[in-house]
C-alpha cells in the first residue's frame, strides 16, 4: 500500500497493525547491531595466514632490511610497491603507514591547518576562515575531523554520478577560503555511488582560487565490489598531473577492510611535491610505522593481484548480506512511499533515504527495540540532515539471521513513522 | 699525558704520531656506525616468540575482545593493566598506543598548540611566544618538535642528580610562556644521569605562572638498567597528585627498546582529566592502535613482572658493549685533557664531552675515518651546542668488535682535535 495515497482510517489501521508487531519485536529483547562498517568475523578469517607470515627472526628481515629495527618512515619499499601498484602510482609517490588512513588523513589536516601546503606554506589556522565542501550524505568521520579543526563544511549534493560538479566548480573558482573538499570516489560511504568518468575528470580540472585548495580522495573501497562487473574509475592524480595541477590531490586507502580493521597498513599517495612536503613534517612526529606489520601484509598479498584474489573471499561473504537488506526493504517497503534505497555494488552500506522528517523517529523506534542503527544525521556535516531523511545501514558486520530479523524491525519501524508522520499532518 | 700541560714540542710530536695512527684507519676503509641508539639483532632476537604469540585466528580474541575488529581507541585492556602495573599508576590512567611514543609526543604537543590544555582551553598557536625548557644536554627528537611547532627552547644545565631545579624553579614561577619541559628522568638521553628523589620531588612541587605547563615525563629507559644495582626514581604522577598539581605530568613510555623499535607499543598516562583530555581530541584522529600487536606483547610479556624479567636478556647483552666503550675511552684518553665522560648504569648512550670548541672536528675526523657519530650539537637545542663540547656514543647497535674498532678510532679523533685546538692557541 503506498501510505502517502492512503485514507486516514486505513492509516490508522496500519498503524494498530505496525504497533502490534513493533510490540512483538521489542518483547523479544533484541540486541542487533547494524551500526557501523565492521567487517564480519568470516571475513577477518580469511586473513588467518597472515598471522604467521612472519614466524622467526630470520623472516623479519627482508630486501636486506631488519623491519624489526628503527626507522625507513615512509614505510617498507615492498609495501610501498604494493600499493603502488594498487593505485597506480609510481611507488616514489607513495606513503605506506601504520593502522588506519583516518590518521594520516587527521595528520595531513593537521599539518595544512598548522603548517600550510607545499609551495603555500601559510597555516590554515592563521585565516579567519577556512571551508571544506562535503558531499552529501557523506562519512562522519571525514566531519569530524573538519569540526575538531574549526573548518566549516558546506553540503554538495550527491547524485548517481557522484557530487554536484557545476556546484564545486563554481564555489571553488570564487571563494578563496574554500581548501578542500571530502571525496569518497568508489562505492560512497554510505551512497555507493562510483564518481563517474566525466565527475573525476571535472575533479582533475578544477581551477580553485585558492593554490591550496586539496581534493581528500579517500580510495577507501576500492577493490571492494560486491559484484563480479568490472567497476573502475580514472586515476585522479594522473588526471590531475595531466591537467596541470600534480599538487591538488591527497589519495589514501588501507587494507582496514581487506586484512583487519585493528591491524592494518594504510597508504598515502600524491605528487612528489606533495610527498615530500608529508615527509618533512612527519620527520618529526614519526621514526617509522611498525615494519614487520607491513611485512606481513606484503608476504601474504605478495601484490596487487593478491590483494584483489583477496577480495574475492570478501565478496562472497558479503553479497548475500547486502542481498538481505535489499531483499527485506523491497518486500517490506517497495511502493509504500515509507522510503527509497540504494542497491549498490560494493562498499560497506545501503543509504536509506525515509520520508522527509523520519530517520530521528526510526532510529529511536528501532533503538528502543534493541536494533543499534548509526545515528540519524550521522552522514551530514554537524550531525544535521537538513530533510532528517538519511540512515545508513552496515550489513557487514551481523550473522546473515540477525541482519535479516533486524531489517525486519527496521522495516517496521519505517513504516511506522511514515504513518505517524501522515496522521500527524 | 696532559695534553693541555705539555709543551708546543710535546704537542707537534703529538700530532704527528696521532696523524699517522689516523692515516692508518684511514687507509682500512671502515664503516662504522655508533649514531642511534638502535638495539642489536642480538637483543631483537630475544623477542622472538612475540612473533608467533598470536597464531591463529581464535588467538586473537582476548577477555571476549576480538582484537581484529575496529575500536577501542584507549587500548586493550590487557595492554593498559600491563602498562599501568610498571608504570604505578590505574589502568584508567593509561592510554596503549601503537608503535612509537615520540609520535604520541608530538600528537600531543600538537593538541595542545590546536587546542590548548585541558581545562585552559587556549591553543598555543594563538599565543605570540610558547617556551620550552630543555635539560641539556638531551634528545635531539624532542628539541626537534619543538622546532617545528616553533616553541622556543631554554637550555637548562644538568648535573649528576639531574636538571638545575633552582634554574627551572625560577623560571616556571615567572614566565607565563613556559609551557613545557623535556625530561627523560631515568637514564637521561644522553648523559645516564638518573634524576634524584630530590629532583623529582622539587618538579612534583613546582608552583609554575602558566596553569598550563606540562612536564613531558618520557620515562623511555625506566627498565634498562645495565647494572645489577636496583635503581628507581619516585612515581612523579603520584607526587604531582599529592603536591596538588595531578594534571602538570604527561608521562610517555614504550616497548621500543624492549621489545622492537620497528613494532612495539607505547603508552601515555596522566591525571584522569589528562586522559579525558586525550581521547577528546584523539576521537578524530584514531579508530584505534593495532591491537592485535598489544595483544602479542601482553601474551608475550604476562605483565610488568615479565617485562622486566626480558631486560636481564638486554643487560647481559648491552653491559660488555659499555664496558667496552668506557675502557677504550678510560685506555686512550684518561688524564688527556682530551675528554671527559659518563659511566651510565643503564640507558643507550655515553655522553662525551670533548675538550671545548672540538666537537664538531672530532665527529668530522670520525667521518672520514668512516665512523658514523650523531652530529655534533645534536644534543642540544637548535642543534646549537654552546661549548661545541658534547658528543653522544651510541654502543648498541654495532657487533662488539666492530664497536671496539670504532672507540679506537675515536679516541683518535679526539687526542688528535685536542691537539690541533691546543697548537692553534
Amino acid at each position: 500500500m503506498d501510505l502517502t495515497k492512503a485514507t486516514k482510517a486505513e492509516l490508522e489501521e496500519q498503524l494498530k497493525t505496525l504497533n502490534e508487531q513493533y510490540e512483538g519485536y521489542k518483547a523479544r529483547n533484541l540486541k542487533l547491531d547494524m551500526s557501523r562498517g565492521k567487517p564480519g568475523a568470516d571475513q577477518l578469517d580469511a586473513c588467518e595466514g597472515m598471522l604467521t607470515a612472519v614466524k622467526v627472526s630470520a623472516d623479519t628481515v627482508y630486501e636486506g632490511l631488519d623491519t624489526r629495527n628503527y626507522g625507513v618512515m615512509e614505510g617498507i619499499p615492498a609495501c610501498r610497491r604494493m600499493f603502488a601498484e594498487l593505485l597506480g602510482v609510481p611507488m616514489e609517490q607513495v606513503l605506506a603507514g601504520g593502522n588506519a588512513s583516518l590518521t594520516f588523513m587527521y595528520d595531513t589536516v593537521d599539518r595544512l591547518m598548522m603548517f600550510g601546503a607545499a609551495g603555500v606554506d601559510q597555516p590554515w589556522v592563521k585565516l579567519d576562515k577556512v571551508k571544506f565542501l562535503c558531499p552529501v550524505p557523506g562519512y562522519d568521520r571525514h566531519f569530524a575531523i573538519c569540526q575538531q579543526f574549526g573548518i566549516e563544511m558546506i553540503n554538495i549534493p550527491m547524485d548517481e554520478n557522484g557530487p554536484d560538479m557545476d556546484m564545486v566548480e563554481n564555489l571553488v573558482s570564487q571563494d578563496e577560503t574554500i581548501k578542500g573538499i571530502w571525496c569518497v570516489p568508489k562505492f560512497s560511504n554510505p551512497s555507493g555511488v562510483v564518481y563517474s568518468d566525466e565527475v573525476v575528470r571535472r575533479f582533475a580540472n578544477l581551477k580553485p582560487k585558492a593554490k591550496d585548495f586539496r581534493i581528500f580522495w579517500d580510495n577507501a573501497y576500492m577493490i571492494h565490489d560486491i559484484v563480479d562487473e568490472k567497476i573502475e574509475i580514472p586515476n585522479l592524480i594522473e588526471e590531475c598531473a595531466k591537467a596541470g595541477s600534480p599538487d591538488m590531490v591527497f589519495e589514501f586507502c588501507s587494507t582496514s577492510k581487506i586484512s583487519y580493521p585493528g591491524a592494518g597498513v594504510c597508504a598515502f599517495a600524491a605528487s612528489p611535491a606533495n610527498v615530500a612536503w608529508q615527509q618533512k613534517y612527519m620527520k618529526a612526529q614519526q621514526i617509522g610505522p611498525d615494519k614487520i606489520n607491513q611485512l606481513r601484509h606484503v608476504l601474504f598479498f605478495k601484490d596487487a593481484v593478491g590483494l584483489k584474489a583477496h577480495m574475492e573471499v570478501h565478496k562472497k561473504l558479503l553479497r548475500p548480506k547486502f542481498d538481505a537488506v535489499i531483499d527485506t526493504l523491497e518486500q517490506n517497503l517497495a511502493g509504500s512511499g515509507a522510503g527509497s534505497w540504494t542497491a549498490p555494488k560494493g562498499g560497506y552500506f545501503v543509504s536509506f533515504d525515509a520520508m522527509e522528517g523520519c530517520a530521528k523517529r526510526i532510529q529511536q523506534l528501532c533503538k528502543e527495540a534493541g536494533i543499534v542503527m548509526t545515528g540519524a544525521g550521522a552522514t551530514y556535516p554537524y550531525g544535521k540532515d537538513p530533510k532528517d531523511s538519511n540512515l545508513r545501514i552496515a550489513p557487514s558486520y551481523p550473522p546473515i539471521e540477525e541482519l535479516k530479523l533486524a531489517m525486519e524491525v527496521f522495516c517496521v519501524c519505517a513504516k511506522k513513522a511514515a504513518v505517524e508522520k501522515l496522521l500527524a499532518q
